[in-house]
């Protein structure tokens, strides 16, 4: 007898949403690997080192990020993308740096494909806002110097969307995700709210591999520095008294310097 | 012909600060597992699973955390440990719930290892408090609702150190880690605050594991929620308009009722 739950479930696709980690291709997850090994198909985004694909040597991998000069695709394309392929039977991945559901739209993925009704696992990854300050010694709390910390894109429509008058005052360590081209207006923002022109603050490129760099300064320099260093996307600015922790050369030269 | 420098650094241990992630064994990183496999000792918190243990069947393993009902070991005494065991040439996985560097200590851990001139890395982790909500289909951001996240904790010496008004202007979603026995003080001073009566609120306890349980629920009846249910630690509160997106039956059902 066939058990008919049995072969429409074998032949219903299933889409994972998953987060490849900031970038150290050991700081992946094994349930992300597992996803990995049983994947038909692999959607990829720019920011996950192809190292990662090394997991997936079976499947067809598709790059849906804007490498090689191209726009990238459309996130209603991408949508519809999983949802198809999940139609035609597919295990879907759908790997994404750091973690898919922090500025990854992975929550805009997991929506369309609810409407949709396919099947789906949300897997979640190690954040860069976290791992990357951790990578140069910084712990985005530590109870001497903050309660908490808030991570916000600079990356939005709408300029006005972040409070940043409300984020100083509520004196959590800053991590701002994509925030690299608006840093001047950032940081303008900031000191217009009231923070401290000294408050330490870095802005890391490639956090975690190789090819990382980055610049440390009081907050006021920092668009100045970044701008020297032509430091570019992917990359994370962090903003808080923690990052006196760096370990880095010239910390407190820097600030010096500049105080 | 010896070289001295390698002499030493092969008699001189290393100290591992290590995230084992939310709970589910299988949200570690194949980084933290590779630390796990060259272990000499393993000093474990109450919040890791024991099937993650299993990477580790060389290692002595030390339960430094309150299992069984004994105080926590404290954690100058456990800074000392890391360090007396690094001198004495041995690999030391110390492994923490979540990620070592958001509310787990570790920064205080690397400040004692550095201080001591011991060799130490940090290897990140999937944080609870992006990881638990995920799994319950809540992602802590999504640009329809919110342009970020702020994670502060409830477990402060000191009760006025979070700036609950600020977050509150801020309208970034709420995460609170180690907040769950100060619920009913939480909420008073988030609705204090201007918070609206009716935000969407969740408490997840044991997220990502089998025996995981939750109370979804307007903010001003999450204290009453989660006393009829009987959460305690350890538990996660996201309280945020993104909680809506919840993959749980009665949510609407709830949050009308309750409106």
């Amino acid at each position: 007898m066939w058990d008919v739950k049995q072969v429409v479930a074998e032949m219903t696709g299933k889409v994972f949403l998953v987060g490849a980690g900031p970038g150290d291709p050991e700081l992946i997850t094994l349930k992300a690997i597992n996803a990995l090994k049983v994947a038909d198909v692999v959607l990829v985004d720019d920011l996950v080192s192809a190292e990662i694909l090394t997991h997936c040597p079976q499947a067809r991998v598709v790059n849906v990020g804007k490498r090689g000069g191209c726009k990238s695709t459309p996130q209603n394309f991408i949508n519809r993308m999983l949802i198809s392929l999940a139609e035609n039977g597919e295990k879907v991945v759908r790997l994404k740096g750091g973690d898919p559901f922090l500025f990854g739209r992975g929550g805009e993925e997991m929506l369309a494909l609810k409407a949709a009704g396919i099947n789906y696992e949300v897997i979640s990854g190690v954040t860069s806002g976290i791992a990357v300050p951790a990578s140069m010694g910084i712990p985005v709390t530590h109870r001497a110097f903050t309660h908490g910390v808030t991570m916000v894109t600079g990356h939005t429509q709408d300029d006005d969307a972040v409070n940043w008058k409300a984020l100083v005052a509520a004196k959590t360590t800053l991590v701002i995700y994509m925030g690299i081209t608006k840093v001047s207006e950032i940081v303008r923002q900031l000191l217009a709210a009231g923070m401290e022109q000294d408050m330490p603050s870095i802005a890391i490129q490639h956090g975690t591999l190789q090819t990382e760099r980055h610049v440390i300064s009081p907050l006021a320099m920092l668009p100045m520095a970044v701008h020297q260093e032509k430091l570019a996307s992917p990359a994370i600015i962090v903003i808080g008294d923690v990052v006196r922790l760096a370990n880095t050369r010239n910390l407190l030269a820097t600030l010096e310097v500049a105080a």
